[in-house]
């Protein structure tokens, strides 16, 4: 009879703990505030990336960090931190975004840029513009004083000039390092009609990304950037694309995307992430490990995501060679990666 | 004892019993091709909508689902009967798609749509063009002979020409109707400069869109609108953004969405749908009614969708008071609806 009742007990017992192992706790709060950056995700080879390079990246990245999370540590809103941190990077030449933007195939600079709140779900963004130093600044100008999320090309700087927003030439966007770039390419593009976009899997993308936790528990995430090389005019990436490039929810996340855009748009990866974590309970390490590691490598989709979840928890994955990205948390001192292994 | 085992035995019983009735089993196949057409969501009053307006609507729809649906009968792919339907909606001035596209704020017309194969996740998407006639075709266009998914403005025109596309004048999207509608819109918005975004709720939207099974189990989602009448130029909607607007996935849906578009991206409201369905084992009809009964109505977004998953099973909720819609499935004859009642 025992023998009996432990036959019927065991396999219930063993179906009913593994199914309540699924209703996960939630987890401990681990920082008050913090947040993440990225400069790209891409293809550095460790070898062949100087010091003295290597040192300014890290400069630069850390001197981002530290100004946002001074924002934070003041009582700032993650909207502000991530604005901050996009905007000091945005005026570095080292990354393909503002300043550093890279050359479209007719040899111009397009930039897109998206930031969205994760306490309203509020949003906004700017594809194609030419003349915008900040993109964004001027994105988050379209969430707080524009009925749209998205404005593209002459349409999103007229909104800039009514605005107050400098609009600059668009020779500002001009560096020696791109220009030359872009000639390489061009040069190998004539040369191999059908290269294509493979044409991107050698270079770095160097898109820019921030997202932040403040002390309110606030959420919010923003990216900018420059597009492909010799992207062709017109073409709207994931960057200003709210779900793929860029999301930000209190219930769940804030993330930002780095890597081949189409792929992003398509997986809708930013807004998977956030989707697996509420719908499937995922923590946002699994979550984004899923997106990046596992579907976008089956798809073919280089490229890597920065996220903070509302308890603080952090997440950079990226399925590339490198990815340049730090964090700071509880304003502690920026720890700063770029390789597989840091 | 007896008593005591059934005191152990009840609680896990239906603990377990609860627990496995999660697991869905796939439900048997209800259609083996179908359709599902929407002409836009909006507030258009039963009691105001002539007899004769509504016949030409219902005629339209059904010519265009009966062209669709027969598209499938002969075998043909899921996004030739998506492509086909919605061309012959926008070669029509009834819808606010290609021919019949409203007025910008500046008095111009700026066309987006989008497109999406459930079988290969591809996507292809035009945003703010002014020369096309068929902006669906150019979105497939994109998708299938480009590296990108989504082009805008004059460099997604550019693209066009090259693929011996031929551009129309911006005239040719000129109708009286929607010029009369501009013109009192402009001259309510001159009258009151804060009234801003609210003069569209009282407006039909019109965006047009597809989703279809075809008999080889693969499912397309394709979305074509001419914007919200008086945007602002360079104003982006959610009917190219695919996860918003449109998304089409072979393990769930397809979906193609209407209404206010601000909402829709930030609420990713087609890919949302997927994922409530993939994640949360929700059916069609449940996740649907989830994003658009209830999500959206709490975010205030106004609007509908259409979806057909792998089974042939169909969804057309709309929270606004009318959704120009239909379907056909097995190649029945059309059935077409506006109201809540039908």
């Amino acid at each position: 009879m025992g023998k009996t009742i432990a036959f019927i007990l065991l396999p219930l017992i063993l179906i009913t703990t593994s199914c309540v192992k699924k209703v996960e706790e939630e987890p401990p709060r681990k920082a008050g505030f913090g947040l993440v950056v990225h400069g790209g995700a891409g293809y550095i080879n460790p070898g062949t990336f100087s010091p003295q390079k290597k040192k300014l990246y890290i400069n630069k990245l850390k001197e981002a960090i530290a100004k946002g999370s001074g924002v934070l540590a003041n009582g700032g809103t993650a909207l502000d931190a991530v604005e901050t941190v996009i905007n000091i990077l945005e005026d570095s030449p080292l990354f393909n975004a503002g300043k550093g933007a890279v050359f479209t195939a007719e040899g111009t600079n397009e930039l897109d840029a998206s930031i969205m709140d994760g306490k309203t779900l509020n949003a906004g963004a700017v594809a194609g513009v030419k003349h915008i130093k900040n993109p964004i600044s001027l994105a988050r100008l379209v969430m707080e004083k524009s009925p749209h999320v998205m404005l593209s090309g002459e349409g999103a700087e007229a909104f800039a000039k009514e605005q107050g927003i400098e609009l600059v030439d668009n020779k500002y966007f001009f560096t020696e390092e791109r220009w030359n770039y872009y000639q390489k390419v061009k040069k190998e593009k004539m040369k191999n009609e059908t290269a294509g976009i493979n044409l991107n899997s050698g270079q770095k993308f160097g898109t820019v990304g921030c997202v932040a936790l403040d002390k309110n528990g606030n959420l919010a995430a923003g990216t900018s950037t420059g597009g492909m090389t010799f992207k062709r005019f017109g073409r709207i990436g994931d960057s200003p694309v709210i779900g793929a490039g860029t999301y930000a929810n209190n219930n769940t996340c804030a993330i930002s995307c780095t890597g081949h855009g189409e792929f992003f748009i398509r997986n809708v990866v930013a807004y998977d992430i956030s989707a697996l974590m509420e719908y499937k309970g995922l923590s946002l390490n699994k979550a984004a490990g899923k997106v990046v590691l596992d579907k976008l490598v089956k798809a073919g989709g280089d490229g890597g995501i920065i996220g903070i979840d509302k308890y603080g928890n952090i997440a950079m994955p990226f399925n590339t060679k490198s990815m340049f990205r730090g964090f700071s948390l509880n304003g502690q001192e920026p720890v700063i990666k770029i390789f597989k292994g840091g």
